[in-house]
């Protein structure tokens, strides 16, 4: 059957289930894109900037599983550098496409606009390498093996990918041989691993797991609750990932994040003789600056293409292979752990004093609902949301590794149109909103409908915390938040609410409820130094890190 | 003398005459800016997000000579590669300085954020060396030559370098031998250049110089000028670099921009038999799709580090060098050559119907005045703006080689703020100014008074005349522009018009005169498909370039 290259691509693309394409046009990628919206499996969700679309991207994935974005060279492709990198080192497959000009004028190494001037071509695709998994240069010859390659690794890795299209092999009819489904899973040979956890299991007296973000990429939640279950393991989450263990479990102990970690938590944990770090990743911002005290010799490292226990390591085996290995394990843990205190009220009085970041938080533990989507912008929102208590069915989404300001605004354009039936909650600051504020343009054009919160105090609060409390660099161009929808058109779409006190805050909650049909903007103002405990501990060790 | 390396950094930062750093503040460059705000000879501009800093210090630079930003580590230096590559493509100095984690951190291989979590910190360094012209890790030991090796560097070639500065490195008192200034320009042996030139020019008939940017990045107009007066030889400018050449002298002939070129400046070109093209690419959209006529064995190339006449070829010689050797030489034109006709007033009625764009370009003539910094985003505005006829100390600041849309809108920020007592006039639209438009925030906070005009005529008419006409990938969302700046906070700082017709354009232009103690944005309306002639031309001639 006769495609254009640019279709044999979508068509692949779609055959991942992404049924919505992020991006902006430019006149490297304008003709591909009049394939993208011919698509009635498609929808083509043209962002602001690429910026703003490559975290579009990194959300959807995170509901989706997978997402595509489309740029232009140059320019477009170099303006979404940051969130593409936010996506590998979190592990958010995006497949990022070029729009590049002709084979013909690359050949000739003519001076064209979004060149550097100098007849190089390969500039930015170098730009790519340490932030994609594998990158690919289309030609009509290559297609119907390159693209099937780099999707194909993006998925097994789930990782970003970079596609280099020049725009007239786009345009190139192809003699398509077989539609690209995925192969099945690899297999390697594990035995040897798994036997050496099982020792380690069998000789322990207190085990635990540690659960990470690479949980939720690889979409392990059901396996990893059922190896919990069956050898009876206790997990503990990091923040970095958290919704990788269901806080319903009577195997969640709860959030280990170091000393800040609850004493209950903190001491089984640092007194285990052998930890599981299942998809876990040990960062600063996950530990309180390495603050863990166990010992490092009792700790298996199970990560994706990283199993590392004592002087053994091995780089090759997929993560869903180890989690199936562990499961075909022979093993119960008798040992007593603590249980997880589930936090779903707590005591907080409505009045009409300033609101504060502790009732805050409080406030809005008794707000969420078990479907919603939650997340959290790397501030004080990140620091004092980690600690809700969740439900299965809750997803998080934060960014505590990578640590992008003002990702969650797009992100949130990006989860919310994934999966429109579900509610989406984004706990953001000013300082943050102010990155990427175009996002809610977007939103609006695309009539999806998040509930926003932004905590106004002021600046940069999660900076202040760690250095220059009172510096000016610190301080932020104080904005009419309320006014945004208005600016951006259609202002009935969407309800704003002025909340200062927690009766306010009562009241926004209620408003929302009953307003389920429109998108919500609350801006919530509280005292410039106030932050969640865990962001004024954090703010320590990040300055010491620093010093 | 000691003083920190932070300290000593900004010395020789203030010894290029920068007194404005722009930048974002993040925890790895926090203790930095400690030294930035202390300084009283510079002053410390911060952003709303790290392209828009990317920007406002390529502006800055365009007025200035050089820029200074400073970003963090990973998330931060990422989010500005784009700006950073177009002030390389375009011959900006850029001093963009990452504040990073301490060398403990790194020689430990710890996983911090920001980093990609793999225990690697030179990745972003590595992406950065395509768009700059050196890079340097900073340490106690090597401050004192690598910082004046990569400083000089930036100032000699006119293009960014790349500083990667430990946040513990900062803070370590060093023993500052010499202050730094500029050690005297390079001398090669270029006779034999000049000579081959010379000869070019004795067997010529109708000889041309064509000029272009990197006469604006060297600051080398009188030169230029010197050389064309007393070899009377005529002078054509691309519009990449306009303002290259004094349009008021009397051997300016006008802008050759190939088949679009007015007949007597094509004519002229096309038929030279030697063409100097100094400091100047021809690129495609500065020749309308590469459509000289004129024969390349008649061009001497006399760029900067790229001396090209027939087979001979030189990378080593500086630009200013090559403009005093020019002048040195002994040789004078007799050819004629058409007068430039300066169109300072064009016949349009005032009424009110609606606003064409060649009514809007034949007013803003009318509008400029002799000093005025005029900036021309790379759309419509570009199109219309770069026949404009300019005096001697008018300065154009456009990006038409590098061409990412959103530009000048932070570029504005720079260059306004870089000489606060020259009015900056800025002609952007409305897809462009989605992109960036928190730079808005940033002026009034830094309470300068640019003149802004935003062409809203709803969507990316660039990319309309290329392909896509009515595809609705060029749509963009309809804003209320005029409500910006009471979004951003002061609303009585910024004066805003609303102009549909010439009687309401000229009303607009009235006030702004009246008014110069004010910012104004002034929203001007026009029809969706309406454009400057040579844009419906190079849409074309891009749409064939990509077919």
């Amino acid at each position: 059957m006769k495609k254009r290259v640019g279709q044999y691509l979508l068509d692949c693309i779609h055959a991942l289930d992404i049924d919505k394409i992020f991006g902006v046009p430019g006149d490297f990628n304008l003709a591909f894109l009049d394939d993208v919206i011919d698509r009635q499996d498609m929808q083509w969700v043209g962002n602001t900037n690429e910026l703003n679309a490559s975290y579009a991207a990194d959300g959807y994935a995170r509901i989706n599983g997978m997402a595509a974005m489309i740029t232009t060279f140059g320019v477009g492709e170099l303006s979404a550098v940051n969130g593409i990198a936010g996506s590998y080192a979190e592990r958010i497959p995006v497949i990022q496409i070029t729009g590049a000009p002709t084979r013909a004028v690359e050949n000739a190494g003519k001076y064209v606009h979004h060149s550097l001037g100098e007849g190089n071509f390969d500039d930015y695709r170098k730009m790519y390498e340490p932030i994609t998994t594998t990158q690919a240069y289309i030609t009509p010859e290559n297609a119907q093996t390159e693209i099937p390659r780099v999707l194909e690794a993006a998925y097994n890795e789930r990782r970003p990918v970079h596609i280099h299209l020049p725009i007239d092999v786009a345009g190139e009819e192809i003699e398509v041989k077989e539609s690209f489904q995925l192969s099945s899973t690899e297999s390697n040979d594990i035995d040897r691993y798994i036997e050496m956890v099982h020792e380690k299991l069998q000789s322990a007296s207190k085990p635990v797991i540690i659960a990470g973000h690479e949980i939720n990429s690889f979409d392990l939640h059901d396996q990893l609750e059922r190896f919990a279950r069956e050898k009876q393991i206790p997990v503990a989450q990091l923040s970095l990932g958290k919704g990788a263990f269901n806080e319903e479990s009577p195997y969640y102990i709860g959030i280990y994040d170091g000393v800040l970690a609850e004493d209950q938590v903190r001491e089984y944990v640092d007194q285990s003789d052998a930890i599981l770090n299942i998809g876990a990743k040990l960062t600063d911002s996950a530990t309180a600056g390495f603050s863990y005290e166990f010992d490092l010799d009792d700790v298996v490292m199970l990560n994706h293409r990283n199993f590392k226990m004592n002087e053994t390591t091995a780089d090759h085996i997929a993560l869903p292979e180890l989690l199936e290995g562990l499961n075909n394990m022979d093993y119960k843990n008798d040992s007593d752990f603590p249980q997880y205190q589930r936090v779903e009220n707590q005591d907080f009085e409505l009045n009409n004093n300033a609101l504060t970041q502790e009732t805050y938080f409080k406030m809005m533990q008794t707000f969420i609902q078990p479907d919603d989507v939650i997340l959290a912008e790397q501030g004080t929102s990140f620091f004092g949301a980690y600690d809700l208590t969740l439900s299965r069915s809750n997803t998080f989404i934060g960014q505590p590794l990578w640590g992008s300001i003002g990702y969650t605004l797009p992100s949130t354009l990006g989860s919310q149109i994934a999966d429109t039936t579900r509610r989406n909650l984004l706990l953001i600051g000013d300082g943050s909103l102010q990155l990427t504020v175009q996002a809610i343009s977007t939103m609006m054009r695309e009539q999806i409908k998040p509930v926003i919160f932004v905590i106004n105090n002021d600046g940069y609060t999660v900076e202040r915390k760690i250095h220059g409390e009172t510096a000016r660099y610190n301080d932020i161009k104080m904005w009419n938040y309320q006014m945004l929808p208005a600016v951006f058109g259609e202002d009935e779409a969407v309800s704003v609410h002025d909340v200062n006190t927690s009766e306010q805050l009562q009241a926004a909650f209620d408003q929302i409820e009953r307003e389920t049909d429109k998108m919500h903007l609350v801006e919530v103002k509280m005292a410039v130094h106030d932050a969640p405990e865990k962001l004024n501990e954090m703010g320590k060790v990040f300055a010491k890190q620093n010093g």
